[in-house]
C-alpha cells in the first residue's frame, strides 16, 4: 500500500510507482552502474545497445537475469559514441540515424527472444533522448525506426516533448516519463546534468521528487513545482546512491 | 542454359549456379569491395554485421537493394575487429561469443525485417568461420546461436567441416559452400590467403575453379584435384577482378 | 619551369606550387584515398592519426614512404569518430579535444620521429578544421595543444579563419592553405560539401582552381572570384581523378 | 623505516618497496580502477594507451595528477582489444604490432612531455605481456619499438621471460617486476586469472606476498615457495580491496 498525494490530498492507493532504469551499460572490463543491485526494485530496463555503453555479453547477461526477474525489457539506443557515453549531439543524417537505430533495437530484441523473452519499449539515450525532445527530425526518425520494427513497441518520452506528439499522430503508445534524480528547467525539460544541482544526489530528496513526480509534479533548478504528466520514473543506475534511493521509495511504495 | 559436368561427362542442365558474395563491408567513408556492381550476378548476400565492417547505414542501403533485386539476404557475423577485418582468430569464451553472434545476427535480421524481407542465412566471417571448421567449440557456439535465434535459418559451411556435422545434429540446414577465388589444401580446407598462389586473381581462373567446384571438385594449392560438395559458391567482393570474374561465369550459367 | 599569373600578368617563375594532400585514411583492410600513387606529386602529407581513419600500420607505412621521398610529414588529427569519417561537428570540452589533440599529434610525432624523420606541421581535419575557422575556442585549444608538443610546429589554416589569428598572436607559424577540389563560400570558407557543385571533380577544373589559388584568387560556387592567401594547396585523395588532377598541375608546375 | 623479513628473522631496512600501478583505464564514462586513491601508495604509474582502456583526457588527467605527486609515468601499450580490456592474445603480424606499439608510446610519451615531465618506462598490458614472456617475436618486436622511440626508456618485465633476455642483448634496462595480487605457477609465470586461486584478493595476504616478493620469493597456486628477482611490485588497480593492500603494505615500508 503506498500513499499518493493527489493535489495536495493524501490518499491510499494500492498502485506501485513504475520504475525504469538504464542498464547494461558496462563494456567488457570497464564499469557504469550497478546493474544486479538494482535490478529487483524497478519494473522495467532500459538496455544499453553497444554504441554508448552495452557489450553483447553485458546485454545478455542482464537481459537474462531482467527475464528472470520478470522486467520489462527495452532497448536503449545511443548516437555511436563509447567515449562520450552518448552524452554528445551528434550530426547524423536522417538515413544514418534511421539505421543506426534499426540496427541497435533489431539487436536488442533479438536477444530477448531468443531467450523467450520479447522487448517491449523503446527509450533513447542520452543526448539523442534530450535531441528528441525538440528537434523535429530527430523525434520523426526515432518513431519511424521503432514502427518499421514493431508498432507495438512503447516510447519512453517526457510529456511536452517533439517525439511524444510525433509518437502519437503515428498510433505509437508513450509512456511518459520523469526523472526523479535530476531537477527539471522551468519549460519541463531536464536541467543540463554539468549545471550546479540539477543531478540530485541525496536519496532522501530524490525519493521527494520521485513522489513529486507521482503527483504529477517536478521540482525545478530554481526552486519552483511546475507539472509534468508521469507514467514511469527513471533513476539512474550509476549515481552511487541509487540504492539507497530506490531503497527509500519502495519502503513507501 | 549451362554444361555441367557429371563424372567427366558433359551434361546439359538447365541449373543456375547459386554464387554468394560478402557485402555491406565498408564503414562509412572507409570502403571495401563494390557491391553495387556485383550484386546483380549473384543469388545470395552475406551482409557485415558491424563487427569486421558494415556501419548500419551501409548495412540498410545493402539489404534495401538486396531486397530490391530478389536476392537471398544472409548474416555474416565476425569476431570483433575492425581494425583486423575478422580476419584473426580470437580468443572469446563460449558465452561471449555465443551474446556477439545473437547481437549481430539479430541487428541484421531486425534490419532485413524492418523493409519487409527476412533472413535467410548466416555465414560466419573471416577467422571464425575457419575456427569453425575444426573447433568444435567454436562450432557448437554458432550452431546454438543460429537456433536461438530461428532454427529456420540456414548455414553456410564447407564440407568436412566440424559446424556442418554440428548443424545437421541439431536439425539445422546446411549450404555447403566453395571458394571460386581460393585454392583449396589437400584435406578440403582453404588454404590461407597470405600462402603465394593461395587467392586466385585471374578471372579466367576464377572461372574455371567456378565450374569444377560445381562439378563437385577443387583444384589445390599443390596442383592437385580433391572432390567437395558444393551448393553455393562464394567470390569475394574485394577482389579488383571480382565483376569479370562474374560476368565469365554467368555467360555460361 | 611554372607559369605564375600574378595580377592578370603572366609571368615564369621557378617557384613549384606546394601541394599538400590527407593520407594514411585506410584503417586496416577498409580503404580511402590512394597514397602510393599521389605521394609522388605531393609536398607535404597530412597523415591521419587514428580517429577518423588511419591504423597504426597503414600510419607507419604511409610515414615511412613519405620519408624516403622526402616530403613534409604532418599530423591530421579529428574529433572521435571512425563512422562519421571526421566529418561531423562533435560537442568536446575544451579539455577533452586538448587531450585528444595531443594523443593524436603525439602519437605521429613519435612514429615520425622512430624512423629519423620529424614532424613538420598539423592540420586539423574534417569537422574539426571547420570549427576552428570559426569557432574561437576550437581554434584556442587546437594553438594550445601545438604548442604544448612543439612550438616549431607549422598549422595548416585558412586566411581569415580565427584559428589563423590565434596562431599568429602564440607565435606559432601558419601555412594559409587553399583547396583545388573544392569551390568557396563569397565569405571565403568552404562551401559545404553536400551542397551540388561544391566538390569539383573534373580535373581540369582542379587544375583551374590550382592555379587561381596560387594567384591568390579562388572560384566561389556563385561563380565570383574572391580573394585568398595561399601557402600550400590541398588536394583530396579520395577523389576518384585526383591522379589526373595532379598530373596536370604538375605538368605546368 | 620498513620490515623485511629475510628468511623468516626480521630485520631493519631503509629501502621502501617499489610499488607500481596499471592506471588510466577508465573510457570516458566507463570506469576501472580508482586512480586518485591508489596514486599516492605507489611509485610508478602506469599508463594505459586507449587500446584496452584510457581515453586522452583520462590519460591527460592521470599524467597530470602523477607528474604533481613526483611518480614515475610508464607506457602501458596493449593489443588493440577495448571490449576484451587487452586481455585476449592477438594474432598480430610483426609489423602491425610494432606500429601498434609506437603509436601508443608516443602518445603517451607525447602527452607527458606537454606537461614538462617524461616517460620513463614502459609495460606491455595483459595478453600482450603474456605474450612477450614466452614468444620471441612478441618479446623482440616490443623490444625494438621501445628502442626505436628511446633507447633509455626502462622494459617492466618478470624474470626469466623472453623478454627479459631479448632486453638485455638490446642493451635496454629491465626493471623485474612481481605481482602481489597473484599467485605464480612453479615455472615463474602467473597463475591465469580465470584459475581458482590465482588472484589474491585478502589485503593481509596481498601484502605476504608483497614481503615474500621483496625477499625474491613468491607463493605459488600450488602452494609452493619459488624464486623470483623482483625490482618493483605491481598491485592490480581494480581490485576492490586495494587501497587497504596499499596501506598495509606501506604501514611497513
Amino acid at each position: 500500500m503506498i500513499w499518493v498525494y493527489v493535489e495536495g490530498t493524501k490518499i491510499t492507493s494500492m498502485i506501485r510507482i513504475h520504475i525504469n532504469c538504464d542498464m547494461a551499460e558496462s563494456y567488457g572490463n570497464l564499469k557504469s552502474g550497478n546493474d544486479i543491485d538494482i535490478m529487483p526494485f524497478v519494473d522495467a530496463v532500459n538496455i544499453a545497445c553497444g554504441f554508448h555503453g552495452g557489450d553483447p555479453l553485458t546485454i545478455f547477461d542482464t537481459i537474462t537475469l531482467a527475464h528472470q526477474l520478470n522486467k520489462e525489457i527495452g532497448a536503449h539506443p545511443s548516437y555511436p559514441d563509447l567515449v562520450g557515453f552518448g552524452r554528445r549531439y551528434m550530426e547524423m543524417t536522417s538515413s544514418e540515424l534511421y539505421a543506426a537505430l534499426v540496427y541497435q533495437i533489431g539487436a536488442v530484441k533479438a536477444m530477448a527472444e531468443s531467450i523467450g523473452s520479447k522487448l517491449y519499449h523503446v527509450k533513447p539515450h542520452g543526448a539523442l533522448y534530450n535531441a528528441a525532445f525538440s528537434n523535429q527530425n530527430v523525434a520523426s526518425v526515432i518513431v519511424d525506426a521503432v514502427k518499421a520494427i514493431d508498432a507495438g513497441l512503447i516510447i519512453y518520452a517526457q510529456e511536452y516533448s517533439l517525439i511524444e506528439k510525433t509518437a502519437q499522430k503515428s498510433g505509437i503508445t508513450i509512456m511518459n516519463e520523469g526523472f526523479a534524480d535530476r531537477k527539471y528547467n522551468n519549460d519541463g525539460t531536464l536541467a543540463h546534468r554539468q549545471l550546479p544541482g540539477a543531478v540530485i544526489s541525496s536519496p532522501e530528496e530524490v525519493k521527494e521528487q520521485a513522489f513529486l513526480l507521482i503527483e504529477g509534479k517536478a521540482l525545478t533548478i530554481s526552486g519552483k513545482i511546475i507539472k509534468v504528466a508521469v507514467d514511469t520514473i527513471c533513476l539512474h543506475g550509476d549515481h552511487p546512491e541509487v540504492v539507497q534511493s530506490l531503497t527509500l521509495i519502495r519502503n513507501q511504495s
